[in-house]
C-alpha cells in the first residue's frame, strides 16, 4: 500500500510499526545513565558504587530531585520534612483499613497514593514552585501505605510513625512493630537506593506521559505504579522468592541445579535472570548478593544462598545468562522480615524518587506525548438495523 | 557529539529527540480512523455521523470491543450485563462519601476506578477470557461512581441505581433523582456515542502502555483517567462554559464579539477552538452545535447559543480558527444539568468504552513500551562527604 487516497495517510512514510517504541529517543534526562555492556549506573553524575558506598536514601532523593547532593543543612531539611510527612489522611486510613484483606497490595498502594491528592494542602497542583513538596509528601506515605496496609492484612494494630530516624528505619518499625537493629536498617536504606531510578523503564515513562497532559503529580505516579504493578515491569522478585520457598518445602531433597536444569529442560521461565538492558551482572546484584550472604548467615537461612548461588552458576554455565536485580533482592527483603507479594510495593517505595525527579525533569521540559496508529480497519460501512444483523 | 567512548551512545543516530513521539507509529489499530483534513471520524468501520444518527451508547460500546455491531441477542444481553453491574462496593461507596466535598471529581473518580480492583471477582487478572466482563463493569459503574460523588458533595442523598433502562437515562436519573425525558436521554446518550473513541490520544496512550506491561484493566484505566484529568488534554469544555457564565454576569452588557475580540487583542488563548489533528470543523462538533441550539431554545438559555455562535464568527473571521468538540459540548452539558467541574467526568463515562477497546486490542498483540532517553548529564562524580559540601 501507498499513499492513499481517500485517507492522505502514506504508509510508506511509515514502514515499520515500532510496538515497543524501539530505540526511539523520547527525552534528554540527567537522572540517570545505563551502560548495559559494562554493567554501568549512573545517578545524576555519580555512579551507584559511590553512591551504595556513601550515601542514604535521602541523599538520592534530594540528588534525584536536584542533580547534585546536598549540603548539611539541606538534608537535615529534607529528613524533618520527610518525618514531618509520615501521615495520613483519615479517609486513606480508612480505606487501608477497611478494604478486602486479600487485595493485591500494589493495587491498594495505586488507590491510597489517588487518594492522597484530595488531601494535599496544593490541591496537586500543577506547579513548579510545589513539585518539591509534593514529591516529599509522596516518598514519606508510600511507606507508611505499605506498612498500614500489611499490619491490617495480617491482623495487626496500625503501628504510628517514629517522630525521628530515617526513612528505612520508620518503615521497618511501622511493618514490624519493632524498631530495626541498625544492620537491618542499613540493608533496607540500601535497598532503597539501589531501586531508586533506572531510566526509561515503563513505568517512568508512564509518569512522564501522564505529567505531559499537566496533570498533577499524584496522578503521574498513580498511573507508573500501575505499571510498575504489571509482570513484565515489576514483580519478579516476588517470582524468585517463591521459587526459593518452593525449595525449601522439599526439606533434604533440595536440590537447586536440578531444579534448574529441569526448568531449562521443560523450556520453563526462571525468574530473576536476563535484562533488556544489561548483558552483563547487573551492578545493583552485585551488592544485593553482598547483602544476601551476609543475611543469610545472620538469619540462619543459608540454604537461601547457596540455592540461590546453585542457580546462577547452573543458568551461566548452562545458558550464560545473569541474573538481575531481582534475584538477589529477593532473599534480602525475606531476610528483613518483608513478605513475598510485598516486594514491588518497596520497589515503589524506592522509585518513588526517580519518578518524581523525572515528572519534575518533563514539566520543565513539556510536550504532550503521542505516537500514531495506523487504522487497519474497514471504512464508511453502511448502517444495519439491529434487527437485521 | 558523535559516537561516545566511553559510553557506546552514539548520538549520531539520533539525531532529532522527537519529545512528544509526533509521526512515531506504534500501534496498528481498527477502533477509529480520523482524517483532519477532512474531517471524517470513523469507529471500528462506521462514521460517526452514521453512529450518531442511528446507534445507541451500549451499540457502540460492542462496536468499539469486537469491531461489528451486535444482533438483537448479543444487544440485549449487553445491556442486562450493564444494568446488572450497577452497583458500587461497599469500601468505594463508603469513600465517595467520606472524602473532601472540595475534591476535584476527576482525582475522585481515579481513585475510586482503582479501588473497583479490590472488589472484581476475577481479581483484575490479566486474560482475554475476562477482559470484557471487566469492560463491562467498569463502563457500568463509572457513571454511578461520578453521579454519587456529584450527589455527596452537593449534600444531597445517593440514589439507587435504576434497574432496567439505558446508560445514559440511568445517570442522568442517578445524578439528578428523577427520570431525565426523553429528549434529555437522547441528548446524554449522543454525547457518550460522540466522545466514545478518538485516536491516539495521550489517555488512550497511556492506557495501552500500562496494558502493555500485562498490568490489569484497571490499572491501565486508572493511569487513562489521570492523563485525561491534565489540562493539555481533557478539560476544555470546563473552560468554554466558565467564559459563558463569566459572560452571563454582565447581564445586559455582555457582547461575546467584543469579548472575544478583547482576549485575542491580549493574546490569551480562547478555549474550545483550534485541534492537533483537525483542520476543519470537528465533526462531532456539528453534532453537538444542533444540540446546543435546541436545547438552549428548550431551557430558554438561548443566549448561551447566540454568544456561543458570536464567538465562533469572531473566531474564524478574526483567525480562522473552527471550534473543536469540547465548545458545544460545553453549553450541551450544562443545558442538562451537568455542573462544568464534572464535565472531564462525563468525557470519561464515555471514554472508557474506547480505552477497554484499546486495552483489548493492545493485549492481543502485545510488546511493552519504552523509549530511549539520552542522558546529558555529568559521569562518575566523586563523592564528597556531607560536611564537605
Amino acid at each position: 500500500m501507498s499513499k492513499d487516497i481517500h485517507t492522505g495517510f502514506d504508509e510508506t512514510q511509515y514502514p515499520h510499526i515500532n510496538r515497543g517504541l524501539d530505540g526511539i529517543v523520547a527525552f534528554s534526562t540527567t537522572k540517570s545513565f545505563i551502560d548495559g555492556q559494562k554493567g554501568e549506573l549512573i545517578y545524576a553524575g555519580y555512579n551507584i558504587d559511590t553512591l551504595a558506598e556513601n550515601a542514604t536514601f535521602e541523599e538520592v532523593c534530594f540528588l534525584l530531585w536536584n542533580d547534585r547532593l546536598p549540603n548539611a543543612k539541606e538534608l537535615e531539611t529534607l529528613k524533618a520534612d520527610l518525618i514531618r510527612e509520615r501521615n495520613l489522611p483519615e479517609v486513606v486510613l480508612n480505606y487501608l483499613t477497611g478494604t478486602d484483606k486479600d487485595a493485591e497490595p500494589m493495587a491498594v498502594l495505586q488507590s491510597a497514593v489517588s487518594m492522597l491528592a484530595d488531601f494535599d494542602p496544593t490541591k496537586g497542583a500543577y506547579d513548579s514552585n510545589l513539585f518539591m513538596s509534593q514529591a516529599i509528601s509522596l516518598t514519606a506515605k508510600i511507606p507508611v501505605i505499605i506498612a498500614a496496609f500489611d499490619r491490617y492484612r495480617n491482623g495487626k494494630e496500625i503501628v504510628a510513625p517514629l517522630s525521628d530516624g530515617s526513612t528505612a528505619k520508620n518503615f521497618l518499625y511501622m511493618l514490624n512493630g519493632v524498631e530495626p537493629g541498625s544492620q537491618a536498617e542499613k540493608t533496607m536504606d540500601l535497598c532503597l537506593i539501589l531501586h531508586a531510578e533506572h531510566g526509561m523503564n515503563a513505568s517512568t515513562f508512564t509518569a512522564r506521559t501522564i505529567c505531559a497532559t499537566m496533570s498533577d503529580m499524584y496522578s503521574s505516579i498513580t498511573g507508573a505504579i500501575g505499571a510498575l504493578k504489571g509482570p513484565l515491569h515489576g514483580g519478579a522478585n516476588t517470582a524468585v522468592m517463591n521459587t526459593l520457598l518452593e525449595l525449601e518445602t522439599q526439606g533434604e531433597d533440595a536440590d537447586a541445579v536440578a531444579f534448574t536444569k529441569d526448568k531449562l529442560a521443560k523450556k520453563e521461565k526462571i525468574m530473576g535472570f536476563g535484562h533488556r538492558v544489561y548483558k552483563v551482572f547487573d551492578p545493583r546484584g552485585r551488592h544485593l548478593q553482598k547483602m544476601s550472604k551476609g543475611l543469610s548467615e545472620e538469619t540462619g537461612h543459608e540454604e537461601f544462598y547457596e540455592w540461590s548461588m546453585d542457580m546462577l552458576n547452573t543458568m551461566k554455565s548452562e545458558k550464560n545468562i545473569d541474573p538481575n536485580v531481582d534475584f538477589f533482592s529477593a532473599t534480602v527483603y525475606y531476610s528483613i522480615g518483608i513478605q513475598p507479594d510485598l516486594y514491588t510495593c518497596i520497589f515503589t517505595m524506592s522509585r518513588i524518587s526517580g519518578w518524581t525527579g523525572h515528572y519534575m525533569e518533563q514539566a520543565a521540559n513539556n510536550r504532550l506525548i503521542r505516537p500514531r496508529a495506523l487504522y487497519v480497519g474497514e471504512k464508511n460501512l453502511d448502517w444495519v438495523p439491529v434487527e437485521q444483523r
